[in-house]
């Protein structure tokens, strides 16, 4: 079987200057490499005739796919589209579908379409024309001098649901992709070193053909099985077989697999057994009613949410008594306990969760430096709580306290189930 | 005076794989900008002798000064030094200060040096050693076929290190620098195309050293002007006077400049009015507390929010009446009214806003199909009110909801400051 080989090219001057991160090309890569398309090369090129040119020749020696992000906006300083024409020595010309559907983009939106945005469906001819449904730059495929094209808009989420759609759909049908077998081991509340410590030894046991990957993130790690072989059913029965083999050492830390997120395991959890949740966040600020309910059908569950940010709410809204807050200090054990069983209350619901803590950079004392934190899970005839010592990053810490407010909910809800 | 043009290769498979992020190239690049130098390319390939030296000859022929970061490894599969010997032309050899560090580096840490590591005192003789005081990889500098070449490690803290102490104040030395001086105008409230519209003669008056840029986000555009010269005052000035040019027709879409954020301004303009805000977010869940929360030293203007994720507690906590939510539903401009004034109420402060909505992908109707959101604010003696109509994404939906609300209280600050 031969190598498919991909390129990736990013355009746009602000990506050369340094003000906007390329997380497309990052994106790109990590999706070609789990269907085994193996990238060659990452190229940036700026807003500029010559240099774009140039990357198109470069890459269409070394690679059978090459995918384009950026440059397509309406305005003059957007060359992909006029460039990729001229490339191919085809002109651009009206594509009546392509202009309906921007139009029709526009009128949904109740807003008038500029000769502009009409212009953003005229099409080199030698293109195949790919919806884009949530924007106004359509994609373009091309099938020219030996490889295959693909130019999409640099706004994240439309090249996402471009590549979604239609990029890696399309892929098994143009090339004979390699068989490649990933699962995602999905943990929580355990460091990476801790966790290569508990299965190293099944680690090494590992057969050839089966690689893991530790992928660390915010609070949680991933541990990725990548095997490979001619045979998907039987790869994948070969890592559920290891999976189960590995499993008794670190069950109480698994939320889940692939593509699961943990706001999404615990809604299942929640589904599962028929509860319902409400949240108090003071010093997460809504961080976590934001997860929550991000995932859809959170209202099956989640009942709501206070953040109450100053102690006087803490008191009226939640109850929490004036005598627990001038004893103990918003930032202490008594507080969370008193804020979850009172957001409980508040909403009706059978949890109710509650975080408060100094996320920074000011507020902190030597008794209670920033990054001090105390969550709370209160459920019928319970309080559990715990004290986090996170960071000195504001952001950082909202975010942890939001992993670790959902990883208690997790553990209260399966002692629970129990 | 001539432009000095740069090019940045990341080397590394796990760069190519989507298992690291390369931030580096990011990086690099915005410090580059902040002195003059202008990045031409950014190129990444993997741990491949071919796709290396490859990089290496294209890189040359466009580029004055080569930034390589990793490769550096003590491993076989880190082929940066001993390709750069052979593309120069020169062997690798024993720089015994190079080979004290690299023991110093380990003796300091009590660890045992290894004979694979002594090798990383081994460099190319044809290369100026650059101490690495935070890592065990040297940096190497190299003045060769015409072009400025300096390799560093990949790990981010140890590459910033040697580009802070050795190449940037380095970077006058060799090259007569331009000056390059950039203003973003954060806007908000209008599309791209619209935006360009309205600034269109403007835009093609701009003078030959003077060019501007759209940076569309989320609900956003960033106009970005950036001026090339000898004198950065002057610049400044000119740049100055073209906004002012620009201004009276984009003022009330204009927020803020260079990096700040809406949420951020916003703040700004709380402080500065001296009120105070609390938020009802039925369709953003949280998500809009969040950001306002996300600014250190929110609380002084932030009192707190109210997730009513049902009919119940819309009027139970915010005292919308039931026949309002009978009569017009939840997603309606008379429930955002009240709830918008109930939230303020509750947290006694001066400004309430409320969002309701149909975030998705479910519950859509005829009437009000997923996307349909309500939002509104409300002071003293006013409520503003506004209907939006989104995406299909529940996500970009509730995120497009936060910078719609955001927006409108900007617009009723700015209204009730006059």
């Amino acid at each position: 079987m031969q190598l498919i080989k991909a390129e990736i090219i990013a355009i746009g001057d602000e990506l050369l200057y340094g003000q906007i991160m390329d997380t497309n090309s990052h994106w790109i890569s990590q999706e070609l490499d789990l269907v085994g398309v193996k990238v060659v090369r990452k190229t940036t090129v700026g807003d500029n005739r010559t240099d774009i040119l140039t990357a198109f020749a470069e890459a269409e020696k070394r690679a059978d796919l090459i995918l384009i992000t950026g440059g397509l906006g309406p305005t003059q300083d957007d060359l992909t589209k006029p460039l990729l024409a001229e490339y191919f020595g085809c002109g651009v010309v009206e594509f009546p579908e392509a202009v309906a559907a921007v139009t029709a983009f526009f009128q949904k939106r109740g807003r008038e379409i500029t000769p502009l945005n009409v212009l953003q469906g005229h099409l080199p001819s030698c293109c195949t024309y790919v919806p884009n449904e949530v924007g106004t730059a359509p994609g373009m495929w091309f099938e020219q001098n030996g490889a295959y094209w693909m130019s999409m808009p640099g706004v994240p989420h439309e090249m996402k649901k471009l590549m979604k759609d239609f990029v890696l759909p399309k892929l098994p049908e143009i090339f004979e992709l390699p068989v490649i077998y990933h699962r995602v081991v999905k943990t929580v509340g355990i460091g990476e070193s801790w966790l290569a410590d508990l299965i190293r030894d099944w680690e090494n046991a590992l057969p050839e053909h089966i690689k893991l990957a530790y992928l660390p993130s915010l609070g949680q790690v991933r541990l990725r099985l990548t095997a490979f072989g001619n045979d998907k059913a039987k790869l994948a029965s070969e890592v559920a077989e290891q999976i189960a083999l590995v499993m008794p050492r670190i069950a109480s830390y698994v939320y889940g697999y692939d593509e699961e997120s943990l706001e999404s395991a615990i809604g299942n959890l929640l589904k599962k057994s028929g509860k319902t949740l409400a949240l108090a966040e003071s010093c997460s600020g809504g961080y976590i009613s934001h997860l929550v309910t991000s995932i859809a059908g959170s209202s099956a569950y989640f009942n709501g949410s206070v953040v109450p940010y100053h102690n006087q709410f803490k008191e009226n809204i939640l109850g929490v008594k004036a005598e627990t807050l001038a004893s103990h200090g918003a930032v202490s054990e008594e507080t969370v306990r008193e804020m979850s069983s009172g957001v409980r209350s508040l909403f009706g619901s059978d949890i109710g969760l509650a975080s408060s803590g100094i996320a920074g950079p000011d507020g902190g004392t030597e008794e209670k430096p920033v990054g001090t934190v105390w969550i709370a899970c209160a459920g019928a005839g319970f309080v559990e709580t715990k004290k986090l010592q996170l960071s000195q990053d504001r952001l950082l810490n909202i975010q942890l306290t939001g992993v670790a407010v959902l990883n208690l909910l997790r553990i209260c809800l399966n002692q629970d189930n129990k």
